[in-house]
């Protein structure tokens, strides 16, 4: 692993609280640990910095009453969603407590006229969309992992849908949050717009749990598409599939997905799932409309894909075939792992003007290529965003040099493209260095300021972003 | 006009500020009292609060320097678009500079392939997409006047496009801004969506000038449709033309916009346009997509009119007809004073999720006939947004109490339906009353927090929001 940074200890200050919350919480407070470890950051490459102990509120006067027990002895609070977050923002490089929202797992309202829910923050969003098939709605973004809803929110989560449906950003009507008082908040009120005041519910959405605790989120719903078709097609070139991925997007076909896999992506899912898709970059779509619409735009794509060169080109409306297709995509990670067993994926997460796609797709892959590194790339690239992530032994130094030179190369690339090191995973411990670089000092220090005016004593998830 | 409330002014310090503003900025800097009245609030019954003297900026720097020269001397500093604001924005309370951005009007970049535009923020809705029309292009907010883009993003604007499109929250991917310190930041870069850090862009957008000045936009651009069509439909009831709008919504029609206007809205259009509509409550619409998706658009909503009682439905593609239509919405504001020359309009403007429109609308309609004033009804309702602007003799101290009660019953009716008093004009100096109703004083106080962080002194539109 690769280490984390570590902050100083209250060590005092910690003992003081464990006594209080062991008291106060009982069986749902825990020290144990595997449990510890398990609450800290286990995917990719990043070190496990376990937290003090970890909590189980029931509701949002339970984590009201952890952040004031926390803030009262100046001890760090990291909230815990399903653990599924890629840059070690679950680490307590200071010690702390792990909050974990598991029990709250209520889906409090469906204002099915509205378009709305009202939803605790440890609901996944399978489980949410399990609750809403019968009424004919769905909650669409879809970062692969069963997310959770909180979390989600807290990375300004987006995935496979975004390009159509947005990301969690343009999702989240209103949130209830617990902030470093420990006072309660709500955002905003459940209207579609509004103009009053500050948008404090898009300042906490992506936040990273920096600025206070997510205890109910509001979000927006859909009608399920009458109808959805998936499709696929195959590409001589990295560049060709992405020049029709450019293409399908300036045309303006409003595609649900539209995910690029590189040949070793292709041959991991071919191997993980049983399938035989050829073993040339590989674009997968969605479509989603009424009856007419959805065989127009896949008609449509399959124009465009023809002028560079597409292959194989194939639509589906059959249930089976499109979850077939979307499984193996949702298994790719690990499918990648499983390329080559024992190894570390580390995940890298750019994003660029959708004009500059091909020309970043291409350098990222040929750079890859020249450090000598195995580094599927897949890719939500109708959005300009997508990951390539070398598989590292661990082992060897060169290789693990080889990926930090490529890591911190490509975050760089995505910014000179005026894109950014990070679409959908956050800056967490992983991506500190790159954030000024693609913003500037002036809007990290405004952020900084935001941070210590909410947050004084520095003990809502300390040592991420900044 | 209705007293606005005033703050101290630092004497001293203004004078100094005046002095050396003179001295850099020559002509482009005047203290004439007609020019100051004309920067204070103009529209509706919010007194007029001129600030001390106005500064044309010709560029970012040229904005920087006049925060930094204001600043030294702790003097407010107030943007200024095109003045259209409703809430009293533009008014100096506490005296100071009115930061006129008429001559940063420049579009600096379509990036066409990527569907955004760079603009300075005094560029006019109306000025951008006539520049974008060859480029089958357009930027879709319209708040009905001819706003700059700086202000529209400043206020969270939106209008009648909304309902297909979102507001400036959802349309604005960048900002440049100069902070109070003078310092000019970025917030993001162009890439469609980013995780990196606190989303500062949409912190601006709708901070109402209370955190910085905007010096620079990157909003995103729409592909013209290929077809677009309007439609009108009476009704006999408010309510029947609500349940229609509600109906429309929630069957997922793409409205690309749904007005409603009331009896006496309609009468007022009738007269200042030379139409003839029925003087019964009005839905307009318009629908964009493809020629047979507006057709099949068009006619699913007129089988909802028809279930709600609808009579006189016309639809059209022909671009003089939507023209003609659209022009006398537009027009409604002038429109609606000329009903009763010399009355002062009040423009309220509430916003409810769409299951409780039509309880809303009917209330709203109820309470000001209880009350005996005249006040037309407009309004975005495919978002739950509408106008209610009383028509008011300010010499008759009977009506000016009347409107008095009912903007306030009317915000707390929004709220208590869960609904917020601003849909999309701001809170400014007008609404200021309501916003801890509306979010709670904790949301309120976080707000606070992160006003007295980045502008420690005050000085950024002093008098604004709290």
């Amino acid at each position: 692993m690769i280490e984390a940074q570590t902050l100083p200890r209250n060590e005092t200050g910690i003992e003081a609280a464990l006594g209080v919350l062991k008291q106060r919480f009982g069986e749902k407070f825990q020290t144990g640990q595997a449990i510890r470890e398990q609450h800290a950051h286990t995917t990719t490459w990043i070190d496990n910095q376990p937290p003090d102990g970890v909590v189980w509120p029931q509701n949002s006067q339970d984590a009201a009453e952890i952040v004031k027990i926390c803030a009262n002895h100046r001890v760090p609070i990291i909230g815990y969603g399903t653990g599924t977050s890629l840059e070690g923002h679950l680490n307590a490089p200071a010690g702390g407590i792990s909050v974990d929202f598991t029990d709250m797992n209520q889906i409090l309202a469906v204002q099915a006229e509205d378009l709305t829910v009202v939803v605790q923050p440890g609901v996944t969003r399978e489980d949410l969309n399990t609750h809403l098939r019968d009424q004919g709605l769905f909650f669409p973004i879809d970062p692969g992992a069963n997310a959770s809803l909180g979390g989600m929110a807290s990375t300004r989560a987006s995935g496979t849908n975004a390009v159509r449906y947005g990301t969690m950003k343009d999702n989240v009507l209103a949130l209830e949050a617990v902030m470093p008082t420990g006072e309660i908040i709500r955002t905003a009120r459940r209207a579609k717009k509004s103009s009053a005041g500050y948008d404090l519910t898009r300042l906490m959405v992506g936040a990273e749990g920096t600025l206070g605790l997510i205890t109910e989120l509001t979000v927006k719903l859909y009608g399920i598409p009458e109808a959805m078709s998936s499709a696929r097609c195959s590409f001589p070139s990295i560049d060709a599939a992405s020049q029709a991925v450019m293409a399908t997007i300036q045309y303006g076909i409003p595609v649900a997905r539209i995910e690029l896999l590189d040949p070793i992506a292709v041959r991991a899912v071919n191997s993980y799932s049983k399938l035989d898709l050829p073993e040339t970059p590989l674009l997968l779509l969605e479509f989603h409309g009424s009856e007419a619409g959805v065989a127009e735009q896949a008609e449509l794509f399959g124009q465009i894909a023809e002028e560079f060169e597409g292959t194989g080109f194939e639509w589906t409306t059959s249930p089976e075939e499109r979850t077939r297709l979307w499984k193996a995509r949702h298994d790719l990670y690990w499918a990648v792992l499983a390329l080559r067993p024992g190894s570390q994926s580390l995940a890298t997460d750019v994003c660029v003007p959708i004009s500059r796609l091909a020309e970043c797709t291409v350098t990222a892959l040929a750079k890859a290529k020249e450090l000598g590194l195995i580094a599927p790339l897949v890719g939500h690239v109708g959005d300009g965003n997508f990951h390539v992530s070398p598989l590292i032994d661990m082992e060897n130094a060169r290789e693990v040099a080889a990926s930090k030179e490529y890591v911190s190369w490509l975050a760089e690339l995505a910014i000179s493209m005026d894109g950014t090191c990070t679409g959908e995973h956050g800056i967490g411990q992983g991506k500190k260095p790159y954030l000024a670089k693609e913003l500037g000092e002036g809007a990290v220090d405004v952020m900084r300021a935001i941070k210590s005016a909410l947050d004084p004593q520095g003990i809502m998830n300390p040592g991420k972003i900044f």
